[in-house]
């Protein structure tokens, strides 16, 4: 058994520990699936409290039940600020939740998602449908490579790019530096915008900090917003947009789009930060 | 060693495990002092990712790093709707950190502080001075018994009332029942307020749902709002309002207050509630 599943008076608990200082524990009811990949440990456990999960390198990456936040969150967000996004590029996103989320949007003519590892896509499409749809709209086109070489080779082709990462750890981690973000500018058309998943405001100052910065080096405007996804540390989660327009979002596109946790009030308020985080991103201009 | 302390090579690591299905556990470097109270287990303990945080029953309470996020959002909001509150009662609030807040109102002429365990006050003015402030403010009058006693013997006395409570379990579980919101509505004055904490959106549903309509039941107006407590389950945390006048924060009245979480934009987007939660609230009206 994997370091992170542990049995205890009967019970399968499911530890993730990369904080050092935290550790979280869920109880499991099975193991649905597991394969050590070309790039990870991957597994789809079904937890009691948050339905099946999908776990790579022991790390809870989406969730049945609080999966829907992240994925609308990282994907209304920008396309309500995109006047008329007809193709998009997703990076990562192997839980293919942000696909599903895009293809929400009749305008949106070409969806194209590229993950670094064809396993995840599988098992989640099998094992994981309340997140991923079991996606089958045909505007989506697959290609399972490094989404750095990708972007390296678009110029002026995306309206908004998504870049659904991991932690930068392991096979995510150049997707957090400034050479990726310079891709993802040029692979924008003239009017593009590009969001990322920026980590933690309050466990990875840093990694969001310097996000910010990168960004804001490259786009002429970039903006943070927050969300509360309870499986990850801390509960409050950072995204970042960098635009090469001003970033103002139409809020009632986001209506009737079947959505959880999105809504016209949340678009709206999500960019509203506390203070520390202003703060911090004050100090950083 | 109490139950919920354990050590694991080396190292001391406090485990919440009040969910059932999910564990939080704490590296601790030291317990900075621990007592058995009339009413329940306390303890302070000093954490390396949290610093010192209040515990109770194996519980976390409030935290030296994130303490100020739900004693901020408890007391600037309703301050903030009410247009002139001069005296206020705070039922629960142990470790001083509401007090502390509502001290920055240099309107408010007199605070009422019930809490029923005299052992939290002292042990967080002593060993959390972060949270507490060691409050000495002369307008902070203490009171060391049953909050729902006291608040059944006043009659039109307060403009603010915050019901600060650990969780619906043990000495705090009847400042969840209807008959002691009622105690409280006849407690306020014509034009006043209450807010309580009305637990997870996620975890506590029933609690949280139980809240709003006892409130909607017995006062004219009712709004729930939401704020990000990284150390209680889920991250996400709710807090309702019962008000006998219309629920309109003027949300200049918190700048320069010295906060931390707490600004204008805040106080304006808390009560900007995800899609589920809407939905929850409609189906209670």
């Amino acid at each position: 058994m994997v370091e992170y599943l542990k049995e205890e008076e009967g019970d399968l608990w499911l530890t993730e520990d990369e904080q050092g200082n935290l550790k979280v524990s869920y109880r499991i009811k099975e193991v649905v699936y597991e394969e050590k990949t070309a790039y990870q440990h991957l597994m789809i456990v079904e937890s009691c409290d948050f339905g099946r999960m999908l776990v790579l390198d022991g790390v809870v990456q989406t969730t049945s039940v609080d999966g829907h936040i992240y994925n609308e969150m990282i994907s209304h967000v920008p396309i309500s600020i995109h006047p008329s996004p007809k193709k998009v590029l997703i990076i990562g996103g192997g839980d293919c939740g942000v696909a599903r989320e895009v293809c929400k949007y009749e305008d949106v003519e070409r969806i194209d998602m590229v993950e670094i590892d064809r396993s995840v896509v599988a098992a989640c499409k099998k094992y994981l449908p309340v997140v991923s749809g079991n996606l089958s709209d045909p505007r989506v086109h697959y290609t399972f490579e490094d989404g750095i070489v990708l972007a390296s080779t678009k110029q002026n082709e995306y309206d908004v790019i998504i870049v659904d990462s991991s932690d930068p750890v392991g096979p995510a981690q150049a997707l957090f530096e400034q050479t990726f973000y310079e891709s993802v500018y040029h692979a924008l058309k003239e009017d593009g915008l590009m969001v990322c998943q920026s980590q933690s405001p309050i466990f990875h100052k840093k990694t969001m900090l310097n996000t910010y910065q990168y960004l804001g080096g490259i786009f002429p405007h970039v903006k943070l917003y927050t969300a509360v996804v309870p499986t990850y540390p801390g509960g409050l989660w950072s995204f970042t947009i960098g635009s090469k327009r001003s970033i103002s979002p139409v809020t009632k596109k986001v209506t009737t789009r079947n959505t959880k946790y999105v809504n016209e009030q949340i678009i709206e308020s999500c960019f509203s930060l506390p203070q520390f985080i202003t703060q911090l991103l004050k100090r950083e201009e």
